[in-house]
């Protein structure tokens, strides 16, 4: 148990779930990972007293597992939803959570008296497939990822890149359908509208109204409007005909995502994260021939598509990598 | 004439002209412009060698204007089209000038014994908008190039974005309409295949097959083969209804093109460059409105999207810029 070690805090705030935990500097292990229900109706002051609640739990079992002093803990990297205002450590805003221009950096950092940066949970959980993760060693990345909405990050010559105001890597509001679906942002045809979570168990429901036989009929108990994205990777891998057309149609549309950004972005390294990486290979091949179709094949050439493999706890890993990049320790 | 001053040759390799040039380091102007026809039925020794005539021709007329001597050149910077290899200086292909392969930097620099630099055609096209032209002060800045193909480059955290394979920029064959038209690459949907020169004259030739009347006819003489995008903007600037449509979708198109670039990349600048800088407030209004409808409002909120302002020259700049950034001179 070295003493000379620096632990850092990882916050991510999720509009469903908050996960906080520790890990030294060098990434080495991930200590007092714990997760609790956002809560987001108890309004801002009840979400950062919960927030600084964990970090404090957070902090007492590091120091109970490692034996490190309070004053080894450099700081707190927080990954929110977003936009935000890096600079100022602000949420401009985030509709799940209700919060509007509040100052989140400084509120957690005055309450738990360490330093804290914040930055987007997209670019988070890519930062930390790039630090940990399925995008090691790469130097150009694009991270994916998919849950009830499709955020994005991009790693652009080594270097986690946030564009002009903080709003960089917005993967899902790209448009692929110019005159196609309606997305929740009020664009339409957006890449999000048709693969995120939401949107793959509504193009399911479409498929299953002309009353073709599915086993999604019964794996949701009858009740459609439980499916989920979940429930029809589940039935795609039971050989259901019905669901495997929906994966290989979400592979098409995310492979034509990924393709614009190997055209745009020549990456060496796309990482798939979040619940669409426990689909495999019903997945993954049919999406990789399509971006083999629609890329560049110098772009194809150089690059690796593959799915996260830090699970749940990327955004939170890449939370303390976020710090470590803003507060380089020794 | 400052005799201590430092001058560098540029050189555009299009498939239809070849422009040649010199500048002081300092871009303070622009000597022995000169343009000639590519002949690329010449084969590649034959471009060769008409390139490096132009560029004695080019230094003959700036040793003459200014007084330097030939140990005042430090180089000459290639801009060409791609794919390339740029540290090896290779153009791997080019369709329209029928290389493969092809050693294009260690050529011109063995032949005029001079330092040479190899970069992306569009890629020395933004790079000239953001050294001298409209996109001046950027930090992120994303250029279209706008002619037979659509082209691009990207200027991240002030530096020219190349990929993993030099592949970067490729904006033309992002997709928009994943079931859309066939693109000459072979994908669907992609921009260029709504929005290049070839493909605004031939929606406009579709438009016109209703046989609604138009100026467009008499504009092309009655040949509907000599229909271009330049025309379709002319008819369109005389108030021919049916011509500005085409303009107006063309704006649809190009503004979807641009909100993914904002969605994306956050650029505090997008340039537009090409013939369709020309166009005017009859296409540049429209795609304005159209990007604001379909980016996200921070990313529209930090961004400029201007016309090009170097016009023909811009690719000539661009590759005295490049070499520049690999060559920094005193």
């Amino acid at each position: 148990m070295p003493i000379s070690s620096t632990y850092i805090i990882g916050v991510d705030i999720g509009g469903t779930n908050l996960v906080v935990g520790a890990m030294p500097a060098d990434g080495s292990r991930e200590i007092g990972v714990h997760t609790l229900p956002t809560l987001a109706k108890l309004g801002a002051d009840g979400v950062i007293d919960r927030i600084c609640a964990m970090i404090e739990t957070t902090i007492a079992t590091t120091i109970r597992e490692t034996g490190a002093t309070r004053a080894q803990f450099a700081g707190v990297g927080i990954g929110s939803p977003g936009p935000l205002d890096r600079e100022k450590g602000l949420v401009i805003i985030t509709p799940n959570l209700g919060w509007t221009n509040f100052p989140l950096r400084d509120r957690v950092s005055d309450q738990v008296g360490l330093a804290a940066s914040l930055d987007n949970d997209a670019n988070c959980a890519t930062l930390a497939e790039w630090w940990l993760g399925a995008a090691k060693g790469g130097r150009n990345v694009v991270g994916f990822t998919l849950g009830t909405g499709i955020g994005g990050g991009l790693i652009l010559d080594g270097k986690l890149y946030h564009g002009a105001s903080d709003v960089a890597g917005e993967i899902g509001h790209m448009t692929i359908d110019s005159t196609g679906r309606r997305c929740g942002c009020g664009n339409y045809g957006c890449l999000e509208a048709y693969a995120s979570g939401p949107a793959i168990a509504e193009r399911a429901r479409e498929a299953l109204a002309g009353g073709e036989p599915s086993l999604l009929n019964e794996l949701c108990g009858g009740d459609l409007t439980k499916l989920t994205a979940a429930i029809v990777y589940r039935a795609s891998k039971d050989g259901d005909a019905l669901a495997s057309e929906v994966v290989r149609e979400t592979a098409r549309f995310l492979g034509t995502g990924v393709a614009n950004m190997l055209n745009v972005f020549n990456p060496d390294v796309v990482v798939l994260a979040g619940g669409v990486a426990q689909a495999g290979d019903s997945l993954f091949v049919p999406l990789r021939a399509e971006v083999k179709k629609r890329a560049f094949k110098p772009a194809v050439d150089a690059c690796r598509i593959v799915p996260g493999a830090l699970g749940g706890s990327a955004g939170m890993v890449g939370a303390v990598a976020a710090f470590l990049a803003e507060h380089p320790v020794a």
